[in-house]
């Protein structure tokens, strides 16, 4: 039977669909192998050229780099721009597109997407990223900076070489106003960080989880949108993740390093986003929110039902999902530098769907 | 440069990105020729006792049939269910997954869509709309009855045969809560129905306009979501498509198809989902709200940007949409069986992006 379910932190529902219900391994789709090198590739190194002028690279004022970050060519918004709001209408309020969009080149090797790096590449990536946050932050015309990574053509990338994105924009977003609403209000009525009683219910249940570190829990959501939907968050009240410690930055790479493996080894190698979410500019020491990551890989399409509704149908049981990912096993050491899906990918007999739970 | 504009209907953000933009010519992805008959396609005629038992067919109680609906093989929500909401826990709600999940097929042709239908056969697809809608809404734990549209592979069917599908929820998503608390708003601030402020204020100022006819207006939004999303609205407000006039029923299949022509010959047969838009089933006459017709070409991915944000980036200009697809010469006699697009499609040299506005 199928089942709706609302995420407590947008209040939106969820259907997850039993007849339209998948294996795990269903949703494998081995992805071609990357390239071993990029021809042409204005990530690689030798072609540092070919981006805008670097804005940050690590080592600092290294002959090479391990990591680099440069504007983005076909940014989405412009420093160039002002912000102005124009003229006033009734109806309609417009402003200049002012904003900043930077890529975050994550490793000179083309052919070493995150689940493949070692442990302490990722923590330089995740150390980038928050570098870049203060970076943009430091603009008082900026109300949110996003960090966000696209794997893959139908997470809507062409370039195959590890990249990450920021976009700072000008406004908050009324989907993140909306969230705030929900998040505020379960604040007024508790007196909790209503994403913390979240990260403790599941913790507690234990059934949706994926793992735990030290400082974080990864598990699938409840009301989890799309299969295999997987959320990243600390333990500990932060509600901006540029204040996270050192300890906790070298916590998390390990633990995003170890989650991004599982989807690639189970799945093999699927296309995903994934969002660092995070407080906008002058809210970063408030109580009603935590930031997280959210890892969504594209093995769903949404389509007419979603787009008028807002309700999204997912056709696997996000318990199902855990229980397949937890027993992806992970390399811990350095793996040699494979680009294609592992073939001894396990395949537990997990029925996700939920006729048989 | 690129701009911010706001959506007056939902308060979200868009951006048109001017660097990513392209001119509507470069948006054409001509698909491949639809196969003449659909071998073991379950909605073509001869193959009726492959689907679940037929509810509804025109003419009533013929041997053959101009529409069918049948329920979904593989519906997302069952009519089984009873719409329990189960134990009840402070912070997650579910409920079983109670609701109608159908699908229309719109013709006996496997290969005649929507633009290369006659007026009269979209009147019919329309009618059997309106019916449906009816009868799912007599059911008084039906919240929601949405008729969308879902056509081709990346826009989530792999089902090439014309068809709609109507899914009837037990509850209103937040997503529709939260457009009806700004409609609300503006009511309860101006006294009148956002949406036909905005029909009209598109009216006016012309340059959004693809087309008008007696009762309704087709028009690019000014803070379209992606390239060539297109909104069909009625100049009469009403604020449940169900409750259309057969005039007005017989005007919009015409409007329909021109405008889904438009789409077909000016951008070779995109992708594009299309959705009904209307009110809650115990709203259906509200003053706040009118009912329409969004349609939204796949031609842009959302990524991370778009999942963490709720801001979509749009490489084009409506302004510039509005005037290729207003360029575009539509049939408007009967078209002979064609399949492929159409070689004598107009090309204008309309720049989309705005560099040269």
């Amino acid at each position: 039977m199928p089942e709706l379910r609302q995420d407590p932190s947008t209040k939106e529902w969820v259907i997850i669909a039993t007849e339209r219900a998948k294996r795990p391994h269903e949703f494998q789709r081995p992805n071609p192998p990357v390239t071993a090198s990029g021809l042409g590739c204005v990530f690689c190194p030798g072609n540092e050229h070919k981006t805008p002028p670097e804005l940050w690279r690590f080592p600092y004022r290294s002959k090479t780099w391990t990591v680099r970050v440069v504007p983005n060519k076909f940014a989405a918004l412009s420093t160039q721009a002002t912000g102005s709001r124009g003229e006033e209408s009734p109806l309609y309020h417009r402003m200049d597109g002012f904003g900043y969009h930077e890529v975050i080149v994550e490793t000179p090797h083309h052919d070493r997407p995150m689940p493949l790096m070692e442990t302490e590449e990722v923590k330089q990536v995740l150390f980038a990223f928050r570098e870049r946050y203060w970076a943009l932050r430091k603009d008082q015309r900026i109300k949110l900076v996003l960090i966000f990574k696209n794997h893959g053509p139908t997470a809507g990338t062409s370039l195959e070489h590890p990249h990450c994105q920021v976009i700072a924009t000008p406004v908050i977003p009324s989907y993140i106003r909306h969230k705030y609403d929900v998040a505020i209000r379960h604040y007024d009525d508790t007196g909790r960080c209503i994403y913390c009683d979240i990260v403790r219910a599941e913790k507690e249940a234990a059934e949706r989880v994926v793992q735990h570190s030290e400082h974080f829990l990864v598990f699938e959501p409840f009301a989890s949108r799309s299969p295999f939907e997987t959320w990243i968050a600390p333990l500990r009240h932060n509600s901006c993740f540029a204040r996270v410690t050192d300890e906790e930055l070298g916590d998390l790479a390990a633990v995003l390093r170890e989650t991004l493996a599982r989807l690639y080894y189970g799945l093999g190698n699927p296309d995903f986003n994934f969002v660092i979410h995070t407080a906008p500019a002058e809210d970063e020491a408030k109580p009603y929110y935590l930031w997280h990551i959210q890892i969504l890989p594209r093995l769903a399409t949404p389509a007419g039902f979603e787009i008028g509704s807002g309700i999204y149908v997912n056709p696997c049981f996000p318990e199902e999902a855990a229980s397949f990912l937890r027993n992806v096993r992970v390399e811990s050491t350095k793996p040699a530098v494979i680009a294609r899906v592992k073939q001894e990918q396990p395949t537990p007999q997990v029925r996700c769907g939920g006729h048989e739970k």
